[in-house]
């Protein structure tokens, strides 16, 4: 593959560690942000030290907090920005583009109040001429891992499959590796619903339960997330890949995963309100299970996990009422689907 | 559901705790075992202190070592024997039983050698006038935390929907539940092969790689095995289920899978023979990844998974080397089933 030019859009944690993964492969990176000492430090220190205490990133890294100078000639845009601010971020950079580019995104998650996919926002934002179907990058990576280059695979899934291609080549080396995909649809909403699961396994362990729970509360979320994005028009396959199982197996049992942490702490007895407010961050998870609990009413989707946990959160209904009406509820085929 | 009489045959952890599991829905349960120290013990102390140290089982459970009296006037006989005596123990149940009744199984693995499913030597075996079509339970069940009722959710599975739906009505209450299936061979399959991924997550967490790469090789590991088990004709969702996906969420990521340690115990740089010597019991993940990577040589199905471990176990091969293969391999659709 030639050499890209690539400018990555949110110099956090995932973006930082993807910029490394492109340097590493000899592509020339840009990494765009709006805080000017972050740009500087990443420019000045090789460092960000905001996310990674002793990692140096290569001096090639070069940072910017000027959008059009950071894509002036560049070949591909990746979004790795808060799914908030994707459609804004997207409106910025359709302002200053003046040539077609190849354009990604690697964040999970669906957007506050619409609930849309991000690659559909992506698709409205960027007029069609100025790009090429969108490229969605996810799947189950700590970034502290992959920027010291300790083995990850995620997948690269796009409409087109040459598209997928392309960032299969673009990221894949020796520690990181992609698998290529076109189910859109399912990539993303696993991304995105998975976390719902990771607050339910976070609540059962902070019960004070053990294994065989976790890994029921897992697959039988895994089983109900698979029937809402089916009705999306999912793959259901996909939500057995890197984007669904796999992320789930990282941010499901994992106590680094704020979504995890979050219903530890409702599990243990705590407040929504002071869970919130001891993390300091917005907890995607809840305002999924949100989504995804009228998303579920609104498309007769039966989704008795999130249901539950939404009835917790936002209804305070009793977590043990939750779980015996779970437990005791009619029969059941595993691979039903509808 | 009216009260049925159970032989449960092995009173190992497994099926103790299944024990307890239908005396608590108020079935006469009775344990049949080999050993009459521990019959005895069950009977008089009502303990099985090899496998559980702190538990008291329920006095009306009924241990014998007699097998004929065991299965008088008897509904089902459920078979938790280890893998490489269930053919012989089916002999011994045909030579007594003079009665149709209900086959069961819980027991995960192929047979050593010819490596058929369980349920197909059960068929084999018991002559077809006494007996139902076989039902298979399995899914992600740490003994320990079941006979402590903690919630546990796993499959049954049979050819005959009814069949499955019974155990379903058999089994399931406030802290165990069951989910159907008419998928034997997915079922079966997914709890022998995944034994394969846990000692591979075993040897990658032995050479220190972290959360990425236990997620990359129990999803790819995943892939792999379903694409053999489609070749052996399985439904791929069945291994989204408690049988694939959920267990492995138990032995692929837990220190408690003996499977998992002797991995671990590879990955340190430890000999195959001196960590079986250490272990002092069968590690059924190891001739599973023979009995797998034999397989997948004859259907002609692609493992690369599977073929490092058998390389790294039985040709020496230096792991390092073999995860090189395996992440330079050409690249991949993610959803390919052939």
């Amino acid at each position: 593959m030639q050499k890209q030019i690539i400018t990555i859009l949110g110099p956090g944690s995932w973006g930082t560690a993807l910029a490394q993964v492109l340097d590493d492969n000899g592509h020339e990176v840009r990494l765009w942000g709006h805080l000017s000492e972050q740009v500087q430090e990443i420019n000045q220190e090789h460092t960000n030290q905001r996310y990674f205490k002793d990692v140096r990133l290569s001096e090639t890294i070069q940072a910017y907090t000027d959008l059009k100078q950071a894509l002036t000639n560049t070949d591909a845009i990746l979004f790795v920005v808060p799914t908030k601010v994707t459609r804004l971020v997207a409106q910025q950079v359709t302002q200053v583009l003046n040539h077609p580019v190849r354009v990604l995104h690697a964040s999970k998650g669906l957007e506050p109040n619409s609930h849309q996919r991000l690659s559909t926002i992506l698709e409205e934002e960027i007029p069609e001429h100025l790009r090429s179907d969108i490229i969605v990058v996810s799947g189950p990576s700590h970034a502290e891992e992959a920027i010291v280059r300790d083995i990850t695979l995620i997948t690269a899934a796009s409409k087109d499959l040459e598209q997928a291609r392309y960032a299969q080549e673009l990221f894949s080396n020796a520690y990181f590796r992609l698998y290529s995909n076109t189910d859109v649809i399912g990539v993303e909403t696993a991304g995105a619903l998975k976390n719902i699961i990771a607050v339910g396994a976070g609540i059962l362990a902070g019960l004070g339960y053990g294994d065989n729970a976790k890994a029921a509360i897992i697959t039988r979320g895994l089983a109900e997330i698979t029937r809402l994005g089916v009705r999306m028009g999912a793959d259901p396959l996909t939500y057995s890949g890197l984007s669904g199982v796999g992320d789930l197996i990282v941010t499901g049992t994992s106590k680094h995963s704020r979504n995890w942490r979050a219903g530890y702490a409702l599990g243990q007895g705590q407040d929504l309100e002071s869970i919130e407010a001891s993390m300091g961050m917005v907890i995607e998870g809840l305002s999924t299970t949100r989504a995804a609990y009228e998303l579920a009413q609104e498309l007769g989707v039966y989704m008795p996990i999130t249901q539950g946990i939404y009835q917790v959160i936002y209804e305070n209904r009793p977590i043990k009422e939750a779980i015996q009406d779970m437990m005791t509820n009619e029969f059941k085929e595993e691979n039903e689907w509808s």
